[in-house]
């Protein structure tokens, strides 16, 4: 029997397209269901009573939920092509760290770019290129977060890319003047073409997120 | 050549509990290093310089940060005995996500307990039952979170139990009242050697948050 794979998400998540870029990976055929995040489905709260969150994975009726998570099973079950974390225990601890540290910091600095405004906002953007700076340093002369290969770190924060061109006119600055090295590093990921095809559409982006501000308030 | 293992830690720490269990679990003797807190060495300085905070593990010479991915280096690397993440990925997932939610809301409702008076300790009076009422529905009626055996779930939430009582004192509760469960499950862990030797003494622990308490001006 082929495996059912069904992935609840909504276009705009960072986390959901890592999910669809290690499904791209290990070339798996799967069943793409929009939510819509004001009136969430019935599918999506039983198969995360807990969160109530997209992305959710669920593979032969198994939800799976938290972006890291899914993608760490999806490498454990698909195991026999594109490795996502790498073999080796000290590395794959290594990966984890810097995936963790996407979540914790890159979402957070991320969002103030876009929701804040006067001190609030610099305050932000300093602490935006502060994190980056930090991740350029980890990034140093490899061509991917992974080494030679592109991994689960890359998959992690490559993703905050669609939404760069907003982060650049909601948070007035340029991330290229600033961190070339992440610039150059995201437009080889996005060569990949499991990359390109899983990524939003930066101007896609930039138009929901201008709307997302007048819904919210924040403009 | 044997393993040099090294631990960075603070004896406060839940999540330096969780390293002594994962340690304690596999047999591994390791070099304890406590760390002042105040004026960090430059060993921790130099093995976690991103975050730089305990608890780390310095395996022969390399450092791996935060504990859930210490966890999971150790039952990777000393493979041959007591299991703390299951075998399937699926449930491999599902222990990952409980620890997940342990480190993203018990953390943080429980902190509220002992940092806060008022509305906003009664706010997180609440917040941490209906937490802990999440957790015991999880629970069941398994013996562990991990089912028949102790495993990463366990592990992951089992070190605050050595501040309940600092909790219940401060925050003006009684836990096993509102959830027997929590606590019978977690009687049941310190039966073993390895959870109640890696476990702080909740008399001590509760002296020392009345030290902190007075330091940071919560009282």
């Amino acid at each position: 029997m082929a495996d059912e794979v069904i992935l609840l998400d909504f276009w705009l998540s960072m986390y959901g397209m890592r999910v669809k870029i290690a499904l791209a990976e290990k070339g798996i055929e799967y069943d793409y269901k929009q939510e819509d995040l004001s009136n969430k489905s019935p599918l999506l709260l039983e198969a995360n009573p807990i969160l109530k969150k997209i992305p959710v994975l669920i593979h032969n009726g198994k939800p799976v939920s938290e972006s890291l998570i899914i993608v760490q099973y999806i490498d454990e079950v698909w195991n026999d092509k594109s490795p996502l974390l790498p073999s080796d225990p000290y590395q794959r601890a290594h990966a984890r760290f810097w995936a963790d540290f996407v979540d914790k910091k890159v979402s957070g600095v991320s969002r103030k770019l876009w929701t804040t405004k006067g001190e609030e906002l610099e305050a932000g953007k300093k602490e935006f290129f502060e994190t980056f700076k930090i991740l350029e340093g980890e990034l140093g002369d490899k061509p991917y977060f992974g080494g030679e290969t592109f991994g689960f770190v890359d998959l992690s924060l490559v993703t905050f890319y669609s939404w760069f061109h907003a982060y650049e006119v909601f948070g007035n600055i340029n991330i290229e003047a600033e961190c070339p090295k992440i610039i150059a590093w995201a437009k080889m990921c996005l060569q990949k073409e499991t990359v390109a095809k899983s990524l939003a559409d930066q101007k896609k982006v930039y138009e929901a997120v201008v709307q997302l501000r007048k819904i919210r308030g924040y403009e």
